[in-house]
């Protein structure tokens, strides 16, 4: 494969997601030097992008392609959802080995334009080229009303801290795939939320619209490390309630040891939000959103500390999950 | 180093490169989930991403830290340049081994800066992670007055063909440090353009303005393919006269044997523009830029073939500059 060719198939395959936005808002595709969009009138642009690479975020033996393609745009559009935004469009930036065959392209090509029409983004451009490991890396460029984003700053003291879904799934789906217990009864639901993962683009976008929220990230690197962030950038602490926390059904097999706690604390890579709501806004989130699971786990306090309170012991949440640093 | 101690370096390295954008237009730097760019009203967006690896773009052991900084936002900052734009701000995707030492990263941070700083560009975010190699992916976000991005595709035959300063010096350079000969009288030039490059961003943003070009690439790849660019895209021919091609000076040593007309017309990495002018604004076009090497190479021919006229001999120029796929 040349380079001209990998373009052509790109193209072929996400040249065209949805027409909606293509030709009236991405002026420009790729082809050019850049890519040309056309912002909306009272709209601030948000900007992210997120690494995807064998070895760290994925094994090329364990993983399939078409997963790979899904999960890497998940990840980095997950961040425009954690801001209350709408993903636009991304930017792919590919580097292939040798080793690397067509088919392999073609299938990760295939999930992520699949993700790329689940989401509503489309292919604004990239890079390709040469490289010993498959790199992926996917800058993702969304919207959200002028003064409309959510950020991590703006927790206060009494606020309520919820959470989407459930935690922990995500790792569990990896520690099966990786064990290669991918077939015993009740590990579908985690190893789809591992290889397919779906940001929560529409919660996201009505929490911020409803104004609802203070603050806001989404559940990448694990509970206890991101709620960390948001104190940290809020200048608060947290007390958190870990039998309120929504765990990981575990699959029946006595073989597999799994603590449902500790993966939903640290696993990461859930992809759900993590926001908080000041108190006398509960009860409206509550009848906004009765079809969706959503849960109370703790609250915002003034001390800086981070406590879980586990059964009848209170203790320290150390930020435990995913820092590609240390390992 | 720990993820959040990097994060930390390139903070203070990059946090407030100049005052202007930040807080006016950037809303929201790193540290949140994603970056927040306020667009200026009557402009379009422009995006684009670009590689930059060990082992491909540059080698660890022969280009200082300072330089891969330089370098990698110069390539990027560029592509903006090439569609007529400004470049405002940036995301650097960083991943690091472990053995890439504080050192390394913070000569490459400063790298970076003075860069950002010479380009008018701030950091908006990014993301870091630990790998193999070294790993660089930018994206630079740039604006452009609506309707003036000036594109690959406008070239009509008739048009004469420019390009900004000389050819093949980048590509010298390279080969003058691969050899290990830095320091012969007259290297210098041809070492700073491989090294330090600067993209042509006041010269696009101008000729855009002016209304004064058709098509415009940056030489990235090498004159012969990005020529090939413009014509594919454009659906016209060219034809170039290889006396008329500002070459590269060749250093005085009679150990070392360079063809100076085929780092030219393939070296790349160059960083000027090529652009079509109609021939009724040659005049306009000279007069406005006078003080700057601008050099008339050729003009777009209706045939879609391109020509090479070498003294007597008519040929073709076939692409034949960098394909990261084909080496």
């Amino acid at each position: 494969m040349r380079e001209a060719d990998i373009l052509e198939r790109i193209g072929k395959e996400l040249g065209q997601v949805h027409k909606l936005l293509h030709g009236r808002r991405l002026l420009l595709q790729m082809g050019d030097d850049a890519a040309l969009l056309a912002p909306e009138p009272g709209c601030e642009t948000l900007l992210t992008c997120d690494w995807f690479l064998e070895g760290t975020h994925f094994l090329r033996n364990k993983h399939r392609p078409d997963s790979v393609g899904w999960k890497c745009l998940a990840r980095a559009v997950s961040d425009i959802a954690a801001m209350g935004g709408s993903p636009l469009c991304f930017l792919l930036s590919l580097a292939l080995p040798e080793s690397c065959n067509s088919r392999w392209l073609g299938q990760f090509l295939t999930g992520l334009r699949r993700g790329a029409r689940h989401f509503g983004v489309e292919l604004a451009g990239g890079d390709t080229t040469r490289s010993r490991r498959i790199l992926i890396s996917i800058t993702v460029v969304g919207e959200v009303l002028r003064g409309q984003a959510v950020r991590r700053s703006g927790a206060r003291p009494g606020d309520f801290i919820y959470v989407s879904g459930r935690l922990g799934e995500a790792r569990l789906g990896f520690e099966l795939l990786r064990k290669g217990s991918c077939r015993i009864p009740g590990a579908s639901a985690a190893l789809r939320k591992h290889l397919y993962p779906v940001p929560r683009i529409e919660l996201g976008r009505q929490l911020a619209e409803q104004h609802l929220v203070t603050a806001m990230i989404d559940v990448s690197d694990g509970l206890s490390t991101d709620l960390y962030h948001i104190c940290q950038a809020s200048g608060t602490g947290a007390r958190v309630d870990a039998r309120k926390i929504p765990l990981p059904r575990l699959p029946s097999s006595r073989s597999l040891q799994f603590n449902p706690l500790q993966l939903a604390l640290h696993g990461g890579d859930d992809y759900e939000l993590l926001f908080t709501v000041p108190r006398r806004l509960a009860r409206e989130l509550l009848d906004a959103y009765q079809d969706l699971l959503l849960t109370k786990i703790g609250e915002v306090t003034r001390s800086k500390e981070i406590l879980l309170e586990d059964g009848n012991r209170l203790r320290s949440l150390i930020p435990g999950g995913w820092d590609p640093f240390v390992r």
